[in-house]
């Protein structure tokens, strides 16, 4: 068995969340208990992190995670695939019945700068790249500097930008291609950037 | 424009790795120099490195870079995205001339555990699943636990027999599918196991 992929409809995102000093531990697990998952089915394990739910909670839970760890002024890393529409898990398939109401929804004043590179893998159908030209116009999605990276696309910006980009184009393609996967890796606080 | 990716047959990886500690820079810049490089194309930026070559050498190259970091003994993890056969990017297309000698195979005694977290996309098809069920059978690779995770397989060895495992999945399934693209999470030396 090489993928488990979720059920149809639920959402659900695998990550791993790197922070880049000796106290990362701690960082970690302050950022996980910051944010509301009440939402989302989640587990944690030595590799990784795994969410489950409705698109905008998988999305507010990673982003709330991520901004937790970002604002201690350290160099913090997120990789991770969000996927959905792909059978075979059925782990935490009740909380698509969740109200759609963001619980981690940040304030508007975030001001954190990060880089991100994302790729989108709409599955199981041959004309992949017609329905990313279709579905796509990240030209509209305020805030972020678009550019292309080596297999992937990079997203300049805020970090609630750059999340917000990405589950636009997510949402958009998935409604397209039932399977979609999305692998993002965004980093802020570099000090290649000081 | 969403992927740019590697032209027939060249093969890359889009990867970044993480140190949990102060003297992260330190740790990442030894083990880029520590590997030799003279058989990829490779960048870095702030967010990740890309290489590009033959897919023996990628593997070979990424592999030496995770190796070179873990050694010292601090929790690393790298995660990054292995592609083949998308068309759009030419960047060190001279690299396939390469001999396949790999300059950095690791020794035969390093012990050095980690537990992996991979998926294969097979793109283009509509028979994925079937594909990756007909070329792959992991139980086969020695030295590896293979049990299954969300949205992934998880492999749990030696770094070398993981590497190995991946790299002999990929190159499998590639065979069978031009366009071919594997993400993995790697991590080691995580406080979680100890």
């Amino acid at each position: 068995m090489v993928q488990e992929c979720g059920t149809e409809r639920i959402a659900g995102c695998q990550f791993n969340l790197s922070v880049m000093s000796d106290d990362f531990a701690e960082v970690i697990l302050g950022a996980l208990d910051q944010v509301d998952t009440s939402k989302v089915w989640k587990e944690t394990d030595d590799v990784s992190t795994c969410v489950r739910g409705r698109i905008e909670h998988v999305f507010d839970v990673v982003q709330g995670i991520y901004l937790e760890a970002a604002k201690t002024g350290k160099h913090v890393e997120m990789s991770g695939t969000f996927s959905i529409g792909c059978p075979g898990d059925s782990s935490g398939d009740a909380y698509v019945e969740a109200s759609p109401e963001r619980l981690n929804a940040p304030s508007k004043d975030i001001q954190q700068k990060a880089g991100c590179k994302f790729a989108l893998y709409p599955m199981n159908t041959t004309n992949y790249m017609d329905v990313i030209y279709e579905q796509i116009d990240l030209s509209k999605e305020a805030g972020v500097t678009v550019s292309p990276a080596h297999y992937a696309t990079r997203l300049d910006g805020t970090v609630p930008d750059i999340f917000s980009a990405m589950e636009s184009s997510f949402t958009k393609v998935q409604e397209a291609v039932s399977h979609t996967t999305m692998t993002f890796t965004i980093s802020a606080n570099s000090p290649s950037n000081s």
